[in-house]
């Protein structure tokens, strides 16, 4: 999130391929850029991280230099599942340049989620950044009744209402309606690098692979388990091998235990994160296991511990903090009237470590 | 965090050995209670988390529903330091059943943390809350100068400016000063969680007792390499085998490599946080020491991890979250018009689990 020299506009001019004076033009919207040469000024600012000086004087003038974000989840959330703090953290890194706050809510119901934003829209905040976008979601119509700017943030094209072909996070709408409706949309796909988890594994020679899921009620994790199946069936596996975890230690531990005591037992487990990995793998080392030679185990978050265990945990990198400082970021291009419609940040990463292996036939 | 059933003034009242008009008295001001009283109609409420509709009612004709919290350090913190994501989701808790946002903002440098105090100042937040307290703190007087109410969270009462009789957070300043410079303090202290641990493994038969310290910047790291050296000091025994980690699991690795390769080696390890110590477990186990036979290990925090770990983690218990409770429910007290000058919390607490144990001398 820091870089040694701060980038100039000369250094996005140069990777957009256009005049200084297109970049300000692009920022200012003073006078009319072209559509993909403003994608590809605003994509060059992002990979160097540059913010527009007519953007920041676009939101010093912001009447309260403060984002909002509502989070419709027990406030235990925030302490247990490792992307909020790292995307929070992502937030922040953007915002602070710019001298702005995040406000934070957590709500318990709907209706308390609703009066909220209605708060927020009486110039508390000057956008705000949707978490947990799922179909049908409510918050656009709300944010656009409100006027109040928005950044979508989703896990897959069919969860912001997004087709394969791009922006249409609209749903069945009318035409009247898709201009007010539309929302930046900032996609971080999940599945894809479950699929590639498993191809791994197949390919290390597993065939009887389990998954713990993490809690259902949550998205993501459903999207986890989803894909989950969908790879094992692609490999022509029995994808039933999946029993519901909660992304806690205690759940990782006890349902490793359900899984080893199967008969045949699994020669790799999948968990939905990497806390439930690590008790997992702690526990079927106490039994005596060889790991991976016994059982081979990934994990999701790419934790700080993934890394540093012996041996290391294989999982995936969900970038959660640059995820956030792309949200953020976003946002704040929206407020200064960049139309960014739709940002694809780099999607999770598998990263291999000793935990994955081929099966051996001892036990 | 949550209880089966609401506490009602009723509760509060019985409890704190009052009529229920007395606890409204305590909370709307409106006519006196004895300062006594006051302290245990508070302590009964907090026992019960009890919020007392005259508070409510106060906080919802507060200008702006908001609480401030400036975090003068990196972004990276508060997603690598679990007790910010803990805290934070203790603080919504509370805040969010008095319908109020908490706006985070992150700072480089004191100025712009001064800067953003008096943007807050105008009319953007009721109160904050300071943590990080350092003897010196200048914090507290540009918040008497800005009129801002706060509330200091404090490691140990030398940081609040507190002597041991109770409340002076006011250093050697006149008797004029004291009345407007002093606020209220919440107390969480590091130190005695970390001597209990010492003795424990004194305790078990451990002679060679190593720490393996945070990064020294941060007051809490200090206070427990500073506590470690005190006990071992206390029990007779030599403070000196001590490293400096920085809470990252690749330090909590790599000084156990080093710590590992001494000659006599140590037969025990307090970590100063939860992630060092279960990278150093890990190690330790894959160069085949056996746990706690071989050696010892604490950590502190007592992450979701410690318990389900095999053997399980001992740990030292911060209740983050119950600080953050108690810190949001303190300003909201004193926003409230109670005054609440200092409120200790119950300190870590040590969890011993599996990871401890006596040392043999079969190595």
């Amino acid at each position: 999130m820091s870089s040694s020299r701060r980038a100039t506009i000369g250094d996005v001019a140069r990777r957009a391929g256009v005049s200084k004076a297109t970049v300000s033009l692009a920022y200012s919207g003073k006078r009319p850029v072209s559509e993909a040469t403003r994608q590809r000024i605003f994509e060059a600012a992002e990979d160097l991280e540059w913010t527009a000086s007519e953007s920041a004087r676009a939101l010093a003038m912001s009447r309260t230099a403060t984002i909002g974000l509502v989070l419709a989840r027990s406030p235990e959330v925030i302490s247990t599942d490792p992307f909020f703090p790292r995307f929070i953290a992502g937030c922040e890194s953007v915002l602070a340049e710019a001298g702005m706050g995040l406000l934070l809510s957590v709500v318990a119901t709907e209706e308390d989620e609703t009066a909220i934003y209605r708060r927020y829209a009486t110039g508390r905040v000057d956008g705000v950044i949707l978490l947990d976008v799922q179909t049908g979601d409510r918050r656009p119509a709300l944010m656009r009744e409100l006027g109040l700017p928005a950044v979508l943030l989703a896990p897959s094209p069919a969860a912001a209402g997004l087709d394969d072909a791009g922006f249409d996070n609209v749903g069945d709408k009318s035409e009247d309606e898709v201009e007010t409706t539309a929302f930046p949309v900032v996609l971080a796909e999940n599945a894809p690098a479950i699929r590639d988890l498993v191809s791994l594994l197949v390919e290390a020679g597993h065939r009887r692979i389990a998954h713990v899921s993490g809690p259902l009620r949550y998205v993501h994790a459903t999207e986890r388990r989803n894909a989950f199946e969908a790879a094992m069936l692609e490999h022509g596996l029995d994808p039933s091998l999946v029993v519901d975890g909660d992304f806690t230690a205690a759940s990782g531990r006890s349902r490793t235990l359900e899984l080893l005591d199967r008969e045949p037992r699994p020669t790799a487990i999948v968990y939905a994160n990497d806390v439930m990995a690590i008790a997992g793998l702690s526990l079927a080392r106490s039994r005596g296991l060889l790991i991976p030679e016994q059982l081979s185990l990934t994990g999701f978050d790419d934790s700080d511990l993934a890394a540093h265990l012996s041996p290391g945990l294989s999982s995936v990198s969900t970038r959660a903090d640059e995820v956030g400082a792309t949200t953020a970021r976003t946002l704040l291009a929206t407020l200064a009237g960049v139309a960014v419609p739709i940002t694809r940040v780099d999607g999770p990463t598998v990263i291999a470590r000793g935990s994955i292996g081929p099966p051996s036939d001892l036990d």
